[in-house]
């Protein structure tokens, strides 16, 4: 059984967790942490790490990156790992993770989908096998009409992901209608779909003569990202100190 | 048997349309006009409509912009129809055919596969039913490497579809990357994906709250606008003066 | 303002209903029925019609087969409509509620989602259209790996309107392992596939020479239904007596 | 540049793969083998390879499996290698094969694309990713309306490289319709939709709790046989005596 501190229990994605692991007999909240507190949570809830003292295996942290340093301290202190799902982290407290990881296992991803990380995977090997033989690569991302930045933060890894296998010498197009002329050979096309309630889909197309591979996710609910961090922080346990992403996690 | 006069045969669509009909039984080319002369026709070929003196029962045109005015005069003097498949007429071009359509049937289309006209007509109606429903209209579409121009002439034929059944009050967005704003309800987004040999692709998305619908057209050869073309040529003998489309065809 | 009565609210669809009208100021539900009282119902919940005394505009049945006869009394006697969501009705259950239908307007769908209602009307017209063309149907539906039956029930009744247009000449093919043969024209293949959680996915192809059209529909969640059956729920008041479908409210 | 014998020239694939060549500067046909000569060849054509006396590199065959001997003698003789895009061959004939491996590279496939070979290797992946956290995989193939045998053997090589990752111990399912049951744990669902002219497309389907991820490759044209037969000659030269797959030429 692994036991788990959760860090950010009471938000969106905390809650996700919760119910996700209420049917799980392998891992378990022991404790939370967050400043707003619910009548509800089956397990002790603290305001801070300082106030906590129950055991625990691993730490997930799914909330913002306040007070990170805290949590890295309890994390060190108590020798045990971190799967990070946080982002938006200043160069400082990056810096901190860095250092926090030569000593505690931190498992740190863009993306905590086990699909999106197997996505990124597969694309990297289609890349280096197509790219040689004349197929172009382009990105087609679908979300719902309240997203506010385009193109997904998903779909921007996954480019980079092919752009590294290209030895980075690839451009990003968004858009093409102010130009007349036929494609680049050096580019990747990315369309930003919006519409509905759609929660995400990431549709990445090698088209070559005559044949076009489709590699593509479609993700039906947000709980994908709970059950990734589960899965991390089932592996994470006993690890040896570094720095960890989902690809470790699918192996 | 429909007897038809083809100008352009010894273009790339005439000879698709030769192609075809090759082993049709109920229309045939009877002449060809073209300033190219191939010794493979199987057809008397003429530089110009003043030199051909063969009885037809319709033309059918995929040639290029010049010397309307005899092609018109030729076709008023027989009395009979013309399949309009060239584009890019000058205004003064374009009047003429619409004199000239007064006294023979002109059938006049953006696109002339059977496919595409349906989807128009199907894509309007879903709009009709969807928008009060606060379904986001997206439209996709995909083409090979060489194409110069963005968005397709299609799409954007189906995009006025859909805008002259909301009152043309929609907009078109073709870029999101510059805007960190939720989707307006008034938008119609427009991606153009560009990659290998594809054919063409149309894709319109009606995105809602929890469901999506889509109807997409797949080309997978030219062969489809020759094929529509015929199909024009066996609609139009008889007809009323007019002009028509290719909606009138399918019925 | 709607004013509803809801049986089956302490139901799966029926808590969809409830929770969708808690934000929807034109409809609100002002009772109940249902055999399992909940505490956190914000309306008056009886066992029975007989209890029940609140006046109402219409009402919503989404429960199971059982005492019909005392719903169609209730509003045969108030002269209000029923927007029927149960299935599985006897013999002797449809004849009643053919007999009421004479005096209220009641609606009967088999399906209750906007989009596949749409869906099935697009499909006739492009069955109309496609299948003199020579065009091939298929169809392929795709459900999570609990759903027992294959196909779908939707996916026939999409296969059942489009064989209508083709006036009932058409054969149902679910396996073409066992047949070493080119497909006949007179078929409509239907494939069901199975996996995870897959809410429902309906794809109708329309397969010609060289061109492929396809009509797509997927379900993101189950609360497609519930939106459904309010939208009926407001269709149906002032309405004559009759049978509706959900075809009548898409107009 | 690397000078080919093709055996089989003068058939469909034989004639893709002369057109390709004619715009390639680093491979050309030095001779054709083929028992229909035609007068539009550019090389010299024998009818046996016992007439043949021009060097070259490498031998593409794409003919029936009619006199393997003959034309394995004369590669071994020669010490250069085949591609082998034949298939049917008998017990007998793979013997005869496999021992001249020990002499003589041999390249063979059942699928020459490019892409469809890529494909069995991210389906692998995928399959050896996903299988232990519960996702569900399904495969539905589409081809024309004349195609008599389903599903097809490229389906059939992609369930094989499934099963083979799950240590076969999972079944193929092609109708469900018979069944009331939930899916099986152990079942791969295979369906084949035909219609039109759609010349091959094949999607592998990995559905698990709020996630699908997709893998599907679409050829537009044979063209994509020649080139990967082209790709393997280009390949084969210089290498070792023994059995390769498309799978080495993708590297």
């Amino acid at each position: 059984m692994i036991n788990i501190i959760l860090r950010g229990c009471n938000g969106r994605m905390g809650r996700e967790i919760t119910g996700l692991l209420e049917e799980d007999d392998t891992a378990a909240i022991v404790a939370g942490i967050d400043i707003s507190i619910s009548s509800d949570n089956k397990f002790p809830v603290f305001y801070s790490f300082k106030q906590c003292n129950i055991p625990a295996d691993v730490i997930i942290d799914f909330s913002s990156p306040v007070n990170v340093r805290e949590m890295l301290d309890f994390a060190i202190d108590r020798g045990i790992g971190i799967v990070l799902c946080t982002t938006g982290f200043s160069k400082e407290d990056q810096r901190l993770i860095e250092e926090a990881s030569k000593l505690i296992p931190i498992l740190k991803s863009a993306n905590m989908s086990m699909g999106i990380n197997l996505i990124l995977k597969l694309v990297k090997e289609a890349t280096k096998a197509l790219s040689d033989a004349g197929f172009d690569i382009e990105i087609i991302e679908k979300h719902h009409n309240k997203k506010v930045d385009a193109p997904s933060g998903t779909a921007l890894a996954i480019a980079d992901a092919i752009n590294d296998a290209l030895d980075n010498q690839y451009e990003y197009v968004y858009d093409r209608t102010n130009i007349r002329a036929p494609r680049q050979k050096k580019e990747i096309g990315i369309s930003a779909v919006r519409g509905g309630t759609i929660v995400g889909e990431h549709d990445v197309i090698f088209a070559g003569s005559d044949e076009v591979i489709e590699i593509k996710h479609t993700a039906y609910s947000k709980a994908i990202f709970a059950k990734g961090a589960i899965q991390a922080a089932k592996f994470l346990p006993g690890k040896p100190a570094g720095i960890y992403t989902m690809n470790d996690v699918i192996g």
